[in-house]
C-alpha cells in the first residue's frame, strides 16, 4: 500500500484514495456517455519566478488533477478509460542530467506502485497522442475545461500535439467532476480533519506567543513554523491574514498591499485567518480574540455576537437547508445581539430586509473547502443565481446543504468606514442606526470566528479545535 | 524620506536607492539615444494558483521594475523621460470595493511621497497610451524585451492598448538594463548585507537545532521562521534545499519531488542551501556541517578540500580576473586535496583538462548576486561564450570580475553515482581516479560551501557570517 506522508507524526494519506475518485467518476460517467470515451486530464506546470529560472515555491499540483491521480510531480497527464476504468499516467521522460541536479531517475514500476495505477509509460513530451492509442485504443477524448465561479478563470482543456485526431468533448467532464468534488469520501475527510488539526494547533501557538510589542508578521511566522514543523504543511492555503487592532476589519487583510506589519497594540483585537495544507487539502480557520488576553466589555458584546451566530448555524445547518438561509440567520442572530447593545434599533427582520447584516458582515456566511481553499461546485446543483444584493452577492454557494459537503461557517462583524458612512447617508438604512454608539466602536476593527465544518444528518462535525468561548479563550490565553 | 521597512530591528530601505537607479538610468540611456525617448516598463501582475481565486504566495514585483521604481505592489506602470529623467507611476485606478476587502484606497499624492517619483497618475487600465501622450508627451518608447541567459526565458514587452500608435524599440533597453543590475550601488550593498546577515542567522538557528531523528523539513522551517520572525523576510530568494547524508549530492534536492523529507541521521553530513530576500534583494548561502556536531575524519577531508577552494577563490577572486579561471582554481583546489588523500591519482593539471574536476562538482563556481538568486548580465560585456565542457557550461557567467559586482562562491565536492560511474567507465578519465578509495566515500553525498561576495579592488567582503572552519562548526554546535 502506498502513501503520500511527510514522515514523523504526520498523516499517511494512502494513495487509494486517488482510486475511489477515479472509480467515482466512471461510475458517473458510465450514466452520461457509452464506454468508447477516455477522460484524458493534463497536470500542473512548473511555474517559474517571471523570466528567472527560480520558482517562488515548489510546485503545487493541480486540483482536478490531484483528486483524480494524488500526483504530486508536475507535467504529468492521466487517462481513465471509462469502460474499463483502466487508468493509465505519462510520466515526462526526464533528461539523464536529472540524477545529478535533482536526484533519482524512477521507472515506470516506481510509479505504477507509488500511485496504485494500473498502467504507467513515459512521455517524451510529444507522445502523449500516440500513447493513448496505443495503450488505451482511445479515440474519443472526454477533456476537462472547468469554469471557476469565484475568480471567473478557465482552466483550459489539455494541450498536445495531434490533440485533433481524436473526437473531442470539453463539455461532460467538468460538471461531473466538480460535483463529484463537493461531496468528501471517507478517506478526504481523514485529510481535512488532519489539515484543520494542524491549522488549530498553529493558530494555538500564535495565540500563545502573542503580546502587545510584537508585529502581525511575527505570528504569521509562528502559525506557518508550527504548520510546517510539527504539521508537515510546506504550503498554506491561502496568503495569512494576520490582523490587529483596525486592521481586522480589512476582509482580506495580509496581500503585499498589506503584509501583516503593523506592531500589535495592548488592548487591541486580533483577527486571524490562516490555514496550511496537507498533501494538497485546504484548511481555513479564523480566530479572534484580544491581544493582551482579556476581552474588554465593548470587545465581548461583539465577539459573543459572532460566536452564536456561528454556534447557532452550527446547528442549523443541516441536510436539506439552503445555504442563503443560513446567511441571513447568522445577520439576524448578530443584529439581534447589536440590537440589545443598542448599536442598531428597529425591526430585525425590516433590517435584514433591508440589508443592515451586510453593513456589518459584508462577505458571505462561507464557502466549500476542499483541494481549493474556496472549492469547486458553489453554484452547480440547485443552487440559484448568484444574488445581487450586498452581503448575498458574495456567498460562494446558495446550494442546499448534503451530508459529505465540507463547508466553512464564518459569520463575522467589522465597523468599515466606508459601509458604516455609505449607510448613515442612506435615508432607509440609517433609521436601523444608532450613530452615536456606533462611532464608539469604529476603528476597533472587527471579528470572525470560522470553523471547518463536516454536514452530516446527525450532529456536524466541527473539525477546528481552538478556544472558542470568551472563557476559554481567556483562560488558554493565561496559561504561558 | 520615504522607507520599505519591516518594523522592529528590519532594515529601512530608502526609495531613494531606486532614484539612483533611475538616474543611472537616464545617464547611459542619454549616450545611447536622444532625449526624445521614453522608457516605458510594466510591472509584474499577480498570479492566482491555476483557475482560482488564490494566490500561493502573496505578490512578489517583477526584477527590472522593482529595481527602476521599488513598487511593491501589482498591475503599475512606470515610465521615465529620458531627456529630463522625469519619472512617473501609473497607479491601478481601483473598485471602491478594495476598501472593504483590501484596504485603504491611497490617492496620487501617497504614491507620489511613498516612491518619491515626479508625478502619479491613475491608470483605469485601458488609459495607459493617453496618459503617456498627455504627461510625457511621448512619441517613442523604449521597451524591456529581458532575454535570461540562466532559464532561457524571455520578459515580454509592455502590453497596452494602443501600444502601436508610438515608436518602439525592445533592443536598446534590455543590455543597458541588465549591465546596470550588475553593479550593485552603497544602498543596494546596504540591502543585500542584511539579506546574507539575516540568511546567517537562519542557517545558525538551524545549526543550533539540528539533531539525529529530525526530518529535514523540520531545519527547513527553524530557518524559514528565523528569516521572517526575526529578519521580515516573508520571500524566500529560492526553493530551501535540506539535505541531509545521501542528498547533500542531489545539487537541487528540496523540490516538490525531493521535498526535504528524509530523517537527518546520526554520522550524516547536511549541506543546507537556503537564503530569504528582504526588499526583493536576494542571499543565497550553503552551510555544510556534520547532523551530530563532530566532523569524521573522512568527512574532514572533503570538509577542509572545499573550504580551501572557497577561501582561495575569495583572496584570488579579484577585479581583472576572469570568472571562468575562478572556477579551474577552485577545481584545482579540490583535485589537490583529493590527491593526497589517494582518490585521485596523476597529474592535477591533466586532470583539469580532462574535466576531473567536474566528476567531483558538475556545477558552476558561483553566479551574480541580486534581485535575482541567478542575477542578470552573466553572459553580458566581456563574457566568453557559454563552454561545452563538463562543469564549464554550467558557469551562470564567464565574464572578467569589476568592483560592486556580488557573486557567490560555492564550490562543491560530491559523490554522484552516475558521474563517478561513467568516469570509471571512461578509459582517459578512469586513470585519474582510485577506485576503491572512491568507494569508500560513496553514499556520503557531498559538501558545498557558498558565501555571498562584494568584489573590491581592495579586500573583498564575504557579507555571509556562519561558522565556517571544523573547529568553529564543532564549537558553535557544541554550545546548545
Amino acid at each position: 500500500m502506498s502513501y503520500y506522508w511527510m514522515k514523523g507524526n504526520t498523516l499517511k494519506v494512502p494513495a487509494t484514495l486517488f482510486k475511489k475518485n477515479r472509480d467515482r467518476l466512471v461510475a458517473e460517467l458510465k450514466k452520461k456517455v457509452d464506454g468508447q470515451w477516455t477522460v484524458l486530464l493534463q497536470g500542473g506546470r512548473e511555474k517559474l519566478r517571471y523570466n528567472t529560472d527560480c520558482d517562488d515555491l515548489p510546485f503545487r499540483q493541480e486540483s482536478y488533477f490531484f483528486w483524480t491521480f494524488g500526483v504530486h510531480e508536475s507535467e504529468f497527464f492521466g487517462a481513465i478509460d471509462v469502460d474499463t476504468g483502466k487508468s493509465v499516467l505519462f510520466v515526462p521522460k526526464l533528461d539523464p542530467s536529472y540524477a545529478i541536479w535533482d536526484g533519482k531517475i524512477n521507472d515506470e514500476n516506481f510509479f505504477k506502485t507509488k500511485y496504485e495505477v494500473d498502467e504507467v509509460h513515459f512521455n517524451d513530451g510529444d507522445s502523449i497522442a500516440a500513447l493513448l492509442k496505443q495503450h488505451l485504443k482511445a479515440e474519443k477524448l472526454l477533456l476537462l475545461k472547468a469554469d471557476n465561479t469565484d475568480s471567473g478563470n478557465v482552466l483550459e482543456v489539455p494541450s498536445f500535439k495531434d490533440v485533433q485526431s481524436f473526437k473531442l468533448d470539453d463539455k461532460i467532464l467538468y460538471p461531473v467532476m466538480a460535483e463529484l468534488r463537493v461531496f468528501k469520501t471517507d478517506e478526504e475527510l481523514q485529510v481535512m480533519r488532519y489539515a484543520s488539526l494542524i491549522a488549530s494547533e498553529a493558530h494555538k501557538a500564535a495565540m500563545k506567543h502573542i503580546k502587545p510589542g510584537l508585529y502581525e508578521y511575527q505570528l504569521e511566522s509562528i502559525f506557518r513554523h508550527t504548520s510546517y514543523y510539527t504539521g508537515g504543511c510546506r504550503h498554506l492555503a491561502y496568503t495569512c491574514i494576520a490582523a490587529s487592532g483596525c486592521n481586522s476589519s480589512i476582509l482580506h487583510y495580509g496581500h503585499a498591499n498589506a503584509p501583516n506589519d503593523r506592531q500589535v497594540k495592548d488592548g487591541d483585537m486580533c483577527l486571524f485567518d490562516m490555514g496550511p495544507e496537507y498533501c494538497c487539502y485546504a484548511s481555513d480557520v479564523t480566530t479572534s480574540f484580544p491581544a493582551n488576553g482579556k476581552f474588554t466589555d465593548k470587545q465581548k458584546i461583539i465577539y459573543n455576537a459572532v460566536l452564536k451566530a456561528n454556534r447557532e448555524v452550527l446547528k442549523q445547518a443541516k441536510p436539506g437547508v439552503r445555504w442563503t438561509d443560513m446567511h441571513i440567520l447568522s445577520e439576524r442572530v448578530i443584529l439581534e445581539d447589536l440590537k440589545a447593545a443598542g448599536l442598531v434599533q428597529g425591526d430585525v427582520n425590516e433590517m435584514v430586509k433591508n440589508r443592515i447584516g451586510a453593513v456589518f458582515m459584508p462577505h458571505g456566511l462561507g464557502h466549500f473547502l476542499g483541494l481549493d481553499t474556496h472549492d469547486v461546485g458553489g453554484y452547480l446543483g440547485d443552487a440559484t443565481p448568484r444574488a445581487s444584493e450586498p452581503g448575498l452577492k458574495s456567498l460562494r454557494t446558495t446550494r442546499t446543504l448534503q451530508e459529505r459537503m465540507v463547508i466553512t461557517i464564518e459569520p463575522g462583524c467589522y465597523f468599515v468606514d466606508t459601509l458604516l458612512d455609505a449607510a448613515l447617508a442612506d435615508p432607509v438604512k440609517s433609521k436601523f442606526l444608532v450613530k452615536e454608539k456606533i462611532d464608539q466602536f469604529r476603528g476597533s476593527g472587527g471579528v470572525r470566528i470560522e470553523d471547518d465544518v463536516i454536514i452530516w444528518a446527525g450532529e456536524n462535525e466541527n473539525m477546528s479545535r481552538v478556544p472558542r468561548t470568551v472563557d476559554e479563550i481567556e483562560a488558554f490565553m493565561a496559561q504561558k
